[in-house]
């Protein structure tokens, strides 16, 4: 998940990562902004465009056209079977989530499955509530330890629900009753690896899990929590599709979800599942080529071509080379601190490999404003107070367009501590 | 909009128009379920199936990838600009929606649409309020005539918003203060056409114009209202893209409706926007050729070769003889009421024509429950009750491929009176 908004002014590209307005790299104008406040993941543009053609997807004025893509799936009626089937094939072959015997469900990006499994979930607390007037009033708190990514408190504070309610830090939580903890691992915005903190009865969680990819992190055990998010925003750098998934224990749950599902948008759009679907394909048959007789989603049995470098491989190369990069840089300038991480095995790797998060968390050592420091020096990202915390710190996008990062560290070259 | 559950025993087609589960037909089989209960749009596939070729969407790895398609076009960010253009030109060759000076909002579906509409309303309402008590007791009635479509009630029930909630038939509405009306014209379930009806001060107006086509009902004048939806399932058949749009007079609305589609999904797949544009354009380039020197989305100036008989030719002949046929048989049986609907010259058919409502809004006439009769004769269809009125009436979709519709004839040929 990520938020989408601030300063429009500086530069972007558009959804063929071409520059659309204003040069990528501020052509070197300091007096651009650059942003690197959101999480929009340019920087797997390079590695697509090298497959471009070896990963097409086509469709046909007649296709695609119906509400439902399949009810024999669990009851998820707008899913296409061959986009559940991917799922479960990345997962299993990156070891990173626990699927066999799980709900596939997909939403429109994580966002929107944020929302739905947490409907879910407090409905069914709920429920079990007979007391009408309690039921009535009470509404769930939903709580994550900070810092905690900004969107939450954001989506929550304006949907303005009767049955939850945003209530922060959940280091700091201690009401009885039934409540919500969201876990993001590794964390948004700091990269940190997290458990639930609050561990009471009647506790329920949703594990965000957007960048619990090899790129990020170590995978050292597949996840197994009752409800679990992801997004090919994060997995794959395509978030203009728009595509997430949870992954679900429980069938009343998961029931509650496709019905929300079917209420709130009637499913998610075919075409981006069909994309979704391909790409997912690619990163996993690149690992574990088809089983004998299995087809993909082309109807033949042929693995695709691959490239030399495939693509854990190039992304953990490119986010790994920017830290050296950025500590390098912030090491120099000798204004801010960086987290330090250590290296852990990689499952998936095979190897011990240092975590490379997908956002740099700055603190300001001089424990003044972060954001504006680098508002000064024409950086926009986003400050400690959206997440929770002082405004010492502010989080920096790791996973822009090469030419906004060669921007950024020159930029933090020109401070002097 | 349309909702998608009910009895999932009935056959039914995939995507494609393929059958997946059991036949279309039911293969003459009369104790299968057939389903006219939801508005699944299958009707269309034979004549997309025919320009199959002409109308092809092929996207590349490395294409669409970024959260942001536009930032120029009044801050719609997710936005392809050729999916804006392609609706104002379908509307502008319609006639059925002033579309000029307007905003163009995209939705995942028009159900989406729906609730960040009024959400957007509501809030407006909410803060010109500066009473802080009143702010938060206060929830917004939203009314609508019936008999209303089932789904407003469902959607706007599960939602539990603090902020706004349903309250039934706009006709016996009379509270004082802020509150919101939709209209559905033409309507959903019964086809008439409407105008608001509560018409007090501090009233609003959504205006779900889904089935406001020339396939449906004569096109009288372009719809003028301060924000209205439409949905690609009911205008051209593609459901599955769940792509829908609002257009919206107040700047301030359109912007708040923009950040609540940030917050809830980070706006909607660029795949299926890619897709409604295409096929949006198809249809407006087979009445009003491309102007000289303007490209279409596929970069070039030459139109698509077009099928003799063009779409709303295509639909209003089906639609027409469905009616034709299903008037005559349910005059023969005479155990149910249909509407009758007067002609009306069409400004884009330049002719009168008959309205042919997306449902037959049926009545049984010894006044005993129309569903359960149906269900008798293994006919789902949708009763009264879910559109807030009597069970005597029953909603039957036109919309349905033809062997469904043609099974359905078959058993209300069964019933005599």
């Amino acid at each position: 998940m990520c938020p989408v908004e601030g300063n429009q002014k500086s530069n972007h590209t558009n959804g063929n990562g071409v520059t659309t307005n204003g040069n990528c790299s501020g052509g070197g104008n300091n007096d651009v902004f650059i942003s690197v406040d959101r999480g929009d993941p340019k920087m797997y543009y390079t590695f697509w465009k090298n497959v471009d053609d070896k990963c097409t997807v086509t469709i046909k004025a007649s296709e695609l056209m119906s509400y439902f893509a399949d009810l024999d799936q669990g009851g998820v009626f707008y899913q296409l079977p061959e986009f559940s089937a991917a799922v479960h094939q990345v997962h299993r072959v990156v070891g990173n989530a626990v699927t066999e015997g799980r709900y596939i469900i997909g939403g429109t990006g994580s966002s929107q499955l944020f929302t739905v499994a947490l409907r879910a979930l407090a409905s069914t607390v709920n429920n079990t509530n007979t007391d009408n007037n309690l039921k009535k009033k009470r509404q769930i708190p939903v709580v994550c330890a900070e810092p905690f990514y900004s969107c939450y408190q954001e989506a929550l504070e304006e949907e303005k629900s009767e049955i939850y309610k945003w209530q922060g830090d959940a280091k700091t939580f201690d009401e009885e009753g039934p409540y919500v903890e969201v876990v993001t691992t590794p964390n948004n915005p700091d990269g940190s690896i997290r458990e639930p903190v609050v561990k009471k009865e009647g506790g329920l969680v949703i594990c965000d899990l957007a960048y619990y990819w090899p790129q990020y992190t170590p995978i050292t055990t597949p996840a197994d929590y009752d409800v679990m998010l992801f997004t090919l925003s994060k997995a794959t750098g395509h978030a203009g599709s728009r595509v997430g998934w949870a992954i679900v224990k429980d069938k009343e749950i998961a029931m509650r979800m496709i019905k929300l599902m079917s209420l709130i948008t009637i499913g998610t759009c075919h075409e981006g599942q069909l994309r979704a679907t391909k790409i997912l394909e690619f990163v996993a048959d690149s690992y574990a080529p088809l089983e004998n007789g299995k087809l993909n989603s082309n109807g033949n049995a042929h693995v695709v071509e691959q490239p030399s470098e495939k693509f854990f491989e190039f992304s953990h190369r490119v986010l790994a080379d920017r830290w050296k990069r950025l500590r390098a840089v912030v090491k120099r300038c000798g204004v801010f601190n960086l987290p330090e991480y250590s290296p852990e095995y990689c499952n998936f790797m095979n190897k011990n490999i240092h975590p490379n998060p997908a956002y740099a968390w700055m603190e300001l050592k001089n424990g003044e404003d972060a954001e504006k420091l680098m508002n000064e020096l024409k950086i926009q990202t986003r400050g400690g107070p959206r997440f929770g915390v002082s405004s010492k710190y502010t989080r920096v996008s790791m996973m822009e367009c090469d030419d906004t990062f060669n921007q950024l560290l020159d930029r933090l070259s020109t401070l002097e501590s």
